[in-house]
């Protein structure tokens, strides 16, 4: 499940977003994103423990910014300088949250 | 403990970021902002957890930017449009951790 490490082309990272509904490509870095609003920080917080808890089982760690009720997360893949497998299978985790 | 929203003028801000070990003024808003590193996500996760119980006791929530064992953390108070005592205080409970 966490994936290969290698960099995926733009056609495969473009299908693989099709299916993930509010991801996008980040405008100037190899990376996925989406941002998450939530009712408060309590419910911003639960997400992020889901988050953290995932990001270890798929040693695969995202980059986060949380401000009271938002959540932005930004996945990429260093080993590999580009976006991989195992950002695409984290953000479908993600959406099962 | 939470302390009162009025802004602090730029010597009592100055006066107060002398007791906190790390802490500074943002270059470019009216904040202040520390980078915390950790061993890994596991230690930086926990450090997040603290912050956020200390957030929703104090009522106050920082802005907090995580990629793995990094957190960075940056306060304001937007109702003061500035640097309040809420800030300085709750940047002191940060450092009690």
């Amino acid at each position: 499940m966490p994936g290969t490490l290698s960099r995926l082309t733009d056609p495969q990272i473009e299908e693989s977003l099709r299916t993930l509904n509010g991801w996008n490509r980040h405008p100037e870095r190899h990376a996925i994103q989406k941002n998450f609003k939530f009712k408060d920080f309590n419910e911003a917080f639960g997400f992020m423990g889901r988050l953290a808890l995932l990001s270890e089982k798929m040693d695969h760690h995202a980059e986060i910014f949380n401000i009271y009720n938002r959540v932005d997360i930004l996945l990429t893949t260093h080993d590999a300088d580009g976006i991989s497998e195992r950002d695409i299978n984290m953000a479908m985790e993600i959406e099962k949250f």
